[in-house]
């Protein structure tokens, strides 16, 4: 089901190499400004080009087709496309020789031969535009809520610029970790069934290609603590604590503090040295060479991505909290 | 919202200490034998009792008021109650002291005054036990594909009893980790956006309290390894791979090789030491001691739990997939 | 799917002749007041025992097993359900010869012979207690709002009582017309795709067992007006208009006028007269005869129902139309 | 919500005079067959250019920008858009003289200044060109189920043509009755609760604009009669019944007769002759004059919506009964 929230509600749709990838959000509020320019930064922050991401140069207008007139949106569903246009997809047939860590093989096995494998179609991560697009209107939603993700290390160190660099000179690719905190948050978002604030963040966060973990306030680190250090005292009537080992959420509610989760991208899939895999047709393994542009470490172009779907998250829980109570 | 699953649906209600809680499964498919008996297994698992676990003892007897004619299922929505017995409702009033770590906050915010705080209320542990209940109607549905947790490691150990003596010692509390793997998984199941297995998978998850962290195969190691290294080697045309570090996932779909992820389950918040709370009417901070009964590690209830939750998303998969392909 | 509604979402479940029938209804702020004697009044309406009605004789007591707590909603999910005491499961065996009009043959068709038959099971009538119980909360929500339904005409006749005792005397059954107004209603509920007021109030309307037909305002009439006959002319500035063909909706939203439908109900499909059906195991026609307890018109005990769903259609869209407006 | 279905769902956005109107189709199952000249029929089916309909010009073509690879669906996404281009938006400033029968008066109350009057804007009857497209599709997934939707009656006659032309004669509007029978029906779609065939029918065509009334087989004629000439006699032992004043349904269920249904269609809103309305400014009652170009019975286009509408009706509850059965 490509569709997310409740009445906050996201319907994505687009292949890689087709004519346009694109974002449907239905449910926002009439009255939100909106302009093109309000979409720059963020699309640019999740553009690739720099060292460690794709050389794909697109570039990456959103148009918007509906819902927004006279620079305001409508209460109208909003569409936003981006069109496709610097496709190379003679680079792109995996068919038979399925890359490792691709969607590849599961894909042909899923839609059969009726799968656009072309630039990875559906499973692209092109189609974060659309995500990103969207976190561009929720973050107008939630103010003064406001989410920042920052990448935290990369292939295991801190030195983000050098561990990329090795990993461009090594023909490799690496992960990375990225963390994200919400400040303002207000108390009272989220159930404790089954529309947890981690249920739901983390549903939107693994809808990302490439995401392997999540984790919120104190992580895994909680399973090796007591419950007499791990208890968060409160300090004040608000619910402010001295520490934050709960990441800011209790029986899944919203507590007040700052929410904060960290999530582990794995390395990039592809990579310019030569690998193995099996033929689909002959049975026999084989060398593959992937050529196609890709990031060397695509966790650097996440962040923003994270904050959109955060803020996406907590767009649909406030209006649904402003229903409800 | 209290459901999940789109065609193997599940609807939860119930407080703690409130006449009964239960669950009602909709969608599932006419024919499935049902027997009491089916149940008794994974709720004496999940039930508490042995060293480490609360000693609330209740019968926790399902009751099938719903669904269910001549031992099978009718296709009709199957509502299973248990009833709640064993109460001490006087040691649960937080309401003006909240227990750190606890609901106690947040619950009184969000829902005012009208908060069933008895034993948690709608927030209990003892909730699972609807989980657990409609775990075995779904472990029915995905056979043969087979689902087992286990607990790992418990306060950062290895020797699960050892932490847990120690901890009892201590009058205080440990979490633990889970792992979950599950065999005999076909092709196919799942998503790119926005219903990845990961995505329904931890969704369902983080609604179980105290889980704070999720990982999928390599997880959160993931974010240290080169893509040399991480991607997986196929090694026959079923798309069987010589590492498992996609934890049996690409793109959001399943790939035939084993599904594997990991849990944090953080100490028990309920401890038999001194604490301090802020008193909510006063201001003012002062000791607090929580009587009740509680687990000192109910990370070892969780097992049977995991397994419920993952077996109810990997049935509505398998529905789904049945429905579209 | 035996659900309904987004923010205030119903659940129903239970079989005629099986432990218990019910309803959970998820999403209900917390802080409604809710007693036992608030479901009386309706409940007694919608109860058979007058002339054309069923002799089936349940004390139809409402038991709230979760979600209220000193007599106010909490918040977390209400069940409510029904014990079944009085059930002649012997009378209502027709897997092989089944009853026109009734659901017997697409019932066994669809489930199997895991279909429970005894007294409908799921497809009872007798499941509309569980909407009634909803509608009963459902009516407080949206106080001031005001529902009246009422039975128009019975067997085609204005004559209620006349048309029932001619029925009874001729061993047969009568259909009728319901008509239903709702007072006070505000400006703005519903959308014009998919879920205009028409749209959700006749797909929770058609789940009533044995309706036929619904039209809003000038319904089937409209199809003969012309214009400028049709068109409800404005008499100030709060929308009011000087007729009401349109129902009290434009565009799938309410105006603010009275919002108004009628409603046809079969006659009742069980009689006490001789009837042919065709034995399913034998493939030949013979003769059926109904035993039982049923309603000579059963529209009689449906107002009360149409202002149940109604009552929840409305508190759906209230609460949506303060989240997202 | 602009969003219908469960496992076929539609996501339907635009405004008449914006860039685009469109629809995405989610869960089409991959491998379907679809070129341009599919949807060539009944989109001109739909177009106006008649006697009796607008005489406004698009071109209407479709363009697919997602989902289809190859001539065949990939069981991603279908997002289909047609272009504006034919726009006189100056003819469409109603907002402070709303016209009667429009929805101009409550798109203003419910979305402020903000709303997209031009045309209409999201509520106009331009959107049901995407429901056409998405019935193109859906009744290929249902074949060899067939779908017929005839206009019967105009303005109360049969003489089609003749209404039409009195009433262009007397600048006036008329409405008019559809029928809609659908052969080779399976036995078992559909549900008890709450998504009986005749709810989801009645859910999707009431959100075509115009729509006043619904009635499935005997309809409200059935409120006349009696249980002995009501209760349709089987005649084999599929099912097969002599009459069929039940239209196909049983209990909510498909009985594998044909389904059958009659729809009440109001007579345009915009005619050609001086109205009233109220000033919402002045708060005075003035003269309206509509330009802009209409339907004179815009019934006349709707039996190839209501087609659509049936079509991805059934197509999601086939999908539906594949999953669960």
């Amino acid at each position: 089901m490509n569709s997310f929230g409740r009445l906050f509600k996201l319907n994505i749709f687009g292949e890689s190499h087709g004519d346009s990838i694109g974002i449907t959000i239905d449910g926002c509020p009439a009255g939100v400004s909106l302009i093109n320019k309000d979409f720059e930064k963020d699309l640019s922050r999740r553009k690739g080009g720099d060292r460690g991401t794709t050389s794909r140069k697109e570039p990456d207008i959103q148009k918007i087709i509906s819902g927004v007139f006279n620079k305001k949106t409508t209460g109208s569903p909003i569409t936003i496309i981006f069109e496709n246009t610097n496709v190379q997809s003679e680079d792109y047939n995996f068919n038979e020789t399925p890359r490792p860590g691709h969607a590849d093989f599961v894909a042909k096995k899923k839609f059969g031969n009726y799968n656009d494998f072309r630039g990875g179609g559906h499973f692209s991560g092109r189609l974060s535009l659309g995500l990103v697009a969207a976190g561009v209107i929720a973050k107008k939603i939630i103010h003064p809520v406001k989410i920042k993700a920052l990448i935290e290390e990369a292939g295991g160190k801190k030195e983000i610029d050098n561990a990329v660099n090795n990993a461009i000179k090594a023909n490799d690719s690496i992960g990375g970790i990225i963390e994200c905190e919400v400040r303002n948050m207000p108390v009272g978002l989220g159930e404790p069934f089954f529309d947890s604030i981690e249920s739901l963040i983390s549903h939107a966060v693994f809808s990302i290609p490439g995401i392997k973990g999540i984790e919120f306030g104190s992580g895994f680190m909680s399973a090796k603590m007591k419950g007499s250090e791990h208890n968060d005292l409160f300090i004040d009537t608000n619910g402010k604590t001295a520490t934050n080992f709960a990441g800011g959420i209790n029986g899944g509610i919203s507590n007040g503090n700052n929410l904060f989760f960290r999530v582990a991208v794995k390395p990039t899939s592809s990579i310019y040295q030569k690998q193995k895999t099996i033929n689909l047709r002959t049975g026999k393994t084989q060398d593959l060479i992937i050529k196609g542009r890709h990031d060397v470490c695509f966790a650097l172009r996440l962040p923003v991505v994270i904050e959109a779907v955060t803020a996406f998250v907590l767009a649909d829980l406030l209006l649904i909290e402003q229903g409800i109570s």
